[in-house]
């Protein structure tokens, strides 16, 4: 960890707010910026392009590559803190900025691990926190042995770091598939298949001061590999489940020396909880928040990484439900929108500013109340309506 | 009304959501962004300066005079519908607007019963609302015989249109006072002073389509005629009482064709309600939506104007009390607010980006819950902490 409680960021004037800065202009940045507004610090992103999600709302817009030293740099001085809305900026940048005096948080040293597969799923191990079996791969014959090892096919090939295509994952059935996996020639490790019964998420947040804030374990739940829904909290989940899950997410968050929030994906299975993906950002997993706790996910990563008190992550209904809104065949989302609004008055409709692709992440919508079955109805109904302009769409 | 349920808005291309822009560019501009945000819809602000407000925050800033026509047809141009954090475009510019074709909203028509007070008096008495005994008064003689017809001294002496100094409403307790109020020179109208038992608000929602939506009755509360707290909804208000004053900023909003927000502050009296003044634009009265409603006040402002269907008024918990923050004699405000957010973690704190002046309105702070008592306790220990640095500054 190099960055300590000791060098908590200083105003550049003693009536100015601090300027946190955030690298990235998507969505994740857009609903930051939210935050931001409301506790009044300041705020920029750094976008590639102005018609990015973040770059179209945010005043503070500076353009510039991610993958330049040189651009953020330029980008860090005017900040006080700068973080992240996702984990693609090279490793080696963030220690330089780190050893230009930047408060990079989270920092380089933490980063590494939603950014290096092997490196997160060895420290894990380390800390004798349960994962699936995992090994390092470099052909087919290595993926065949660790298919024999491990229970056999499928065999779960992930890109170390990146991938391709916009992809990282592949759930391969055969010896063929993985082959062709390997042909991209990327660096991989294989994770055994796991069966499990759903998968749970956990979202931390941990400040400079090693202040720590838990919210609510939440189901979610994916199709063709994308999230569709997250029930918060997760139903019928037993409550020493909760606890040791939340448990789990603290205790990674301390060890990994994170600064912000920190979110762990896990698999449920019979036998208990297997830690599956880290990210140390706000995440798909945590837009419940916005309507559904004291403080949204947006507002606790910037008091987290301005090392401010974290806020209360209590829920503020007994249940949340939000659904992702996919693109559809037809680019017009307005037009159904105003449906939307009329169907379900009390629906939240959260738009991204992105244009229609079909089944690209273009917003979201949430529900908050009591029943979770009723609530996932409505939400599954606006989130079709948005998509396909009809309510049984998916 | 010129602006009819026949010409909703029409984006500029099928797949771009619409634009709405805010001639004013100061808080309620700011928190409107937010909304804007989430909806997915374009927002412009129309600013004096780029240090304002909403000016700080907002992508789509324009500087111009909002007293200039040039620089409002500019504005316009831009916007598929006009509206207002303030009224005090003058009236002739938002007719010519109208002519132009721009969709204003509030219209020009309705917007002028905030414009112009002696109007309001007379169009709410035409219509038989309960409203102040008033009179237009030029001279002392004028209020002195207006007095001695409505019950005696106190006289309140109102600015028919703006004010001088900031201030546009008087209590005179003698005529030397009230001589002193003329010697400026500017169109008054008199009315009796109400000995009421408290300061009530009403905030409806009315869009070109001709759809309402009341929220639930606030309890405001005034201290040397600043708003220092709202409650939300009125501690023991009668039932009956309650939805009569729904009703009446719900028939107000109708017979005044206000499109947009529209906010009925009102004296509760042992003889029953007295209208005292009218808002078209968000409030703040119903800065306590943000968290405490399923809309907020400045969506519901959006959809209104955006002939977009409402969305649910409806509270997310039993209670929610809201504080203004007032600049004390630190500017060093930001030291404080970490103390805050130590102090009470479910706080809700919006900062403007204001400069600290004593006595200006720099922020405000929201609580939720169950118990009034307890509510208002924290809500004034935070607003307290963040202006003097102590708890019980006030």
């Amino acid at each position: 960890m190099t960055d300590s409680a000791d060098t908590p960021p200083t105003p550049r004037s003693a009536t100015a707010p601090p300027v946190a800065g955030m690298v990235g202009a998507g969505q994740l940045a857009r609903m930051t910026s939210q935050a931001a507004t409301a506790l009044g610090v300041g705020f920029r992103v750094l976008a590639g392009d102005a018609a990015e999600s973040a770059a179209q709302v945010v005043a503070g817009t500076w353009l510039g590559d991610y993958r330049s030293m040189a651009d953020l740099r330029e980008f860090a001085a005017g900040c006080d803190v700068v973080t992240f809305d996702h984990e693609h900026v090279p490793g080696p940048h963030l220690t330089a900025l780190e050893q230009d005096g930047v408060h990079v948080r989270p920092g380089a040293a933490a980063l590494r691990f939603t950014q290096d597969k092997l490196a997160m799923r060895e420290r894990l191990a380390g800390l004798g926190i349960a994962c699936p079996r995992f090994a390092p791969v470099r052909d087919l014959a290595g993926i065949q042995a660790f298919a024999g090892g491990s229970g056999g096919w499928p065999v779960v090939l992930k890109a170390v770091s990146g991938g391709y295509d916009g992809k990282g994952v592949w759930v391969c059935e055969t010896a063929a598939e993985a082959d062709d996996v390997l042909s991209h020639g990327i660096d991989l490790i294989a994770e055994e298949y796991v069966p499990f019964e759903r998968e749970l998420a956990v979202l931390a947040a941990r400040s400079p001061h090693r202040q720590g804030a838990v919210y609510p374990v939440v189901q979610t739940v994916q199709r063709d590999g994308i999230c569709r829904e997250v029930i918060a909290p997760a139903p019928g989940l037993a409550p020493g489940r909760a606890a040791q899950a939340q448990e789990l997410a603290l205790r990674i968050a301390g060890e990994l020396g994170v600064t912000g929030l920190l979110v762990v994906e896990m698999f449920e299975t019979r036998a208990g909880l297997l830690v599956n993906e880290l990210a140390m950002r706000p995440h798909n997993c945590g837009h419940w928040t916005i309507e559904g706790a004291r403080t949204s996910q947006f507002e606790q990563h910037l008091r987290a990484v301005l090392d401010l008190p974290l806020g209360s992550p209590a829920p503020v209904a007994p249940a949340a439900v939000m659904a992702n809104v996919l693109g559809g065949d037809d680019a017009d989302v307005y037009d159904r929108y105003i449906h939307v609004m009329a169907g379900d008055p009390a629906v939240k409709v959260h738009m991204y500013g992105k244009p229609v692709r079909p089944g690209r992440k273009i917003g979201h919508v949430t529900v908050t109340g009591e029943d979770v079955a009723e609530l996932t109805d409505r939400a599954r109904r606006a989130a079709s309506y948005l998509r396909w302009g009809k309510e049984d769409g998916e």
